[in-house]
């Protein structure tokens, strides 16, 4: 096991700031998706809020319509492999897609959703009741209930591209199976 | 002046993929300011739309109430410097912010609003009318209406991180006036 640390829920916002591509997880009534999402941004610092972009096609976003929770995490390239292939197969199509996708799975206790071994952060969140924008935008307000990060990568309050090995930067993903990973620190 | 390339309207989400943060900009009768967001992403591709965060407290934020116009820009390392010292005064307290913040300003023709020499990637974006949720997280959804950038890291279609100096990279900022660059390719 992946030994992680809790983040302070106001701290939230740091683990999302670096912009990087992340994995939407949900469950209901023993059904599980877990997918990639790019577009998703830290909305507020306290309460820890978020958001992200879940269409309507995707077998996760039933999911989450009828749960209202949902897991955010934030994948590293150790990982991308199992990135792309949970986001290149949609579970409406082949009901094997999280088994088939190399990935491994865990859950947090207390929390009924599948996570990914490999991310840097996990974060389990509450839709916030915004169905008017959920509708229009396809856009979720998550509010962070807890989190975790991967010590070697986030210390629970900074990253540490800086001293960590590559593999752990986080994942940025453009189109075409292209990412880009972290490989500068700029102080200023 | 930087070389520019228009960016076709649906490719616009490619420049925001990668997650930057952005410089936003605005102006309303005379008035402009800039500020760093790095609380930015896409959120579709066709019509381009994006969404920002602008907290009230902002001289950007009422400029951009006012004339419902706005830039985003995606600076690079070669100008973290000005972007610190964009966001680390507000206009506000300070008149002359913008001149005294070492950055180079300049407009596209036909759009009113100032940008800053240096950046990867322009977008002149229109705010949808959605006042409710603009005043309820500060979140803005804006409509991208025309977009450039330079062509030495995005060449219209697809960013060239690995092949342009490191120094044209894109910026993630965390907090503490430290900034990570994009520096891996991985191709899946």
């Amino acid at each position: 096991m992946q030994n992680l640390i809790p983040v302070e829920l106001p701290l939230v916002y740091r683990l999302l700031n670096v912009g990087g591509t992340c994995l939407v997880s949900a469950a209901h009534e023993g059904q599980e998706d877990v997918m990639p999402a790019a577009w998703n941004t830290a909305l507020d610092i306290d309460p820890g809020l978020l958001t992200v972009v879940v269409d309507k096609s995707h077998y996760t976003r039933r999911l989450m319509d009828e749960s209202r929770l949902f897991g955010i995490a934030l994948p590293t390239v150790s990982i991308a492999r199992e990135v792309m292939a949970l986001g290149s197969v949609s579970k409406n199509d082949d009901p094997a897609k999280l088994e088939k996708s190399g990935a491994e799975f865990f859950k947090f206790e207390g929390w009924d959703m599948p996570f990914v071994k490999g991310c840097a952060g996990y974060i389990v969140c509450r839709a916030r009741d915004e169905q008017d924008i959920e509708k229009r935008y396809d856009l979720f307000v998550g509010e962070a209930l807890a989190a975790w990060a991967d010590p070697r990568i986030f210390d629970g309050r900074h990253w540490l591209y800086e001293k960590a090995p590559k593999d752990l930067s986080t994942l940025h993903y453009v189109a075409g199976g292209r990412f880009y990973g972290i490989g500068q620190t700029i102080d200023i």
